[in-house]
């Protein structure tokens, strides 16, 4: 298996893959993640634009920012871009897809987004059981063959994940709402009570928790922001409408609209929610 | 020390100070509640309107929803009113401080509110550390005589908070943006995800930490919201606005303006943010 890009995903998906007796080569832009998976003992090599494996490749996994992705598949050395199934870890779909159409990989090309993951980011806080239980979206390019996605679905359980297919463009729009929304959500509520001048250490656990993903990379997160525009400023615009209503129904003082919508918003969550 | 309310913050008072070898009354609307306490070893008698303590109380302590709080101060038998101190637990400060001025405790009266708690509620959920290191925000009656303020400071530093004195409306002010707003994000991005159909099983861990607390009790939380209404309900237009200007960013697709947001965010919250 080959992994490009060792940050939190493509570092614990290394790992992962190694303690299960894969051979796995690896390559990241900054070569202290390639000095330390390798002093890890994670890396049996490294990927490089010229070289060739001693061993034919049968998975090679994209796990780099998603606005980096296309031009990664685009230049993928010929001995990893023939390698039975190709496969990536970005939290938007639609686009490399397209890429891998473009590019002639669509056979072998099958889309993943595992729903896994916190607000650090890089080798370091990568770990093998990342992918422990977690949904894995898997989304086939148009003319991915079913060979390959039989391949990607094995793949992604072997690591631990529970994949569940669908179309790119619907898995974008869906995770506009389930992902991106809190995501941005997040980062909306650390610059509102920064602009009240409220530091986080104020904030009481729930505050806390509710501040921990705009700690998150923001590069990472601008590009899947800007990859996932359209379902996403819808999104965000419900939302705001929302906390408008919500604003005037306190401003009102309507005690039985509020009971109505937080009791609504409780019976969602489940009052015992992990 | 009489504690009335057997809830999370009630119950896990009574619980660390019996863990302490204090005596500890208590009393709850809820009879299931009073008898799972005595059973357990943590009462060691009721509050009964018309009875009396063998030992004189120390301290009492109002642990009932914010709305409820102010009757059941006026309505607190002879032998409580006359303790020493009387403090409460309640997340708005405000109207129950005023509340004990027009009843004539307030030279003994010193609100609090311990930062802790989570998205449960009752006496199931309720444990002896819950106030370990958590911030008490004590807000003394105009009135509050320093040595009940002494009192109130070691009592909730015996628990294991750690107390901040404030004026009463300044803590309103301040907890609308850092505790108030936050739940009412987490509800209303629980009501947005509802509206578009996306259930809560659908959501990774950052997704689920951000609509934890959309599980809390809704007729504790409504009655914050609208004792707490006014600052409240300016937090929330303004982070409205904040939403309303990232869906636009995020429409123009305006790059250099997304990544200097999150970056300001991200460095608000901190990278390593816990």
């Amino acid at each position: 298996v080959a992994v490009i890009g060792l940050g939190l995903v493509g570092g614990s998906l290394a790992r992962r893959l190694a303690a299960g007796g894969a051979r796995v080569l690896g390559s990241d832009l900054d070569p202290a993640c390639v000095a330390a998976a390798t002093r890890e003992g994670v890396l049996d090599g490294l990927v490089e634009a010229d070289g060739a494996a001693d061993h034919p490749v049968d998975v090679v996994v994209l796990a780099v920012p998603v606005d980096r992705a296309p031009a990664v598949l685009a230049g993928l050395p010929p001995f990893l871009a023939e390698a039975p199934l190709i496969t990536d870890a970005g939290s938007t779909k639609a686009r490399i897809c397209a890429a891998s159409e473009s590019l002639g990989l669509a056979t072998r090309f099958v889309g993943a987004h595992p729903l896994a993951g916190d607000h650090r980011a890089g080798w370091a806080a990568s770990r093998p059981d990342l992918f422990a239980d977690a949904p894995v979206f898997l989304t086939p390019a148009r003319d991915a063959t079913p060979e390959a996605l039989r391949r990607a679905h094995a793949f992604w359980q072997s690591v631990g994940g529970r994949p569940v297919v669908m179309a790119p463009e619907e898995h974008d729009r869906r995770l506009a709402w389930s992902s991106h929304l809190p995501q941005l959500v997040s980062t909306t509520l650390a610059l509102t009570l920064l602009e009240a001048g409220v530091g986080r250490e104020a904030l009481g656990p729930g505050g806390r928790s509710m501040t921990r993903l705009a700690g998150s990379e923001p590069a990472m997160w601008a590009a899947i922001f800007l990859e996932n525009r359209e379902p996403l400023a819808a999104a965000c615009a419900v939302m705001a409408a929302r906390l408008d209503r919500m604003a005037l129904a306190i401003e009102n003082a309507d005690a039985s609209q509020l009971l109505s919508i937080l009791t609504e918003a409780r019976d969602w969550a489940g009052c015992d929610a992990g």
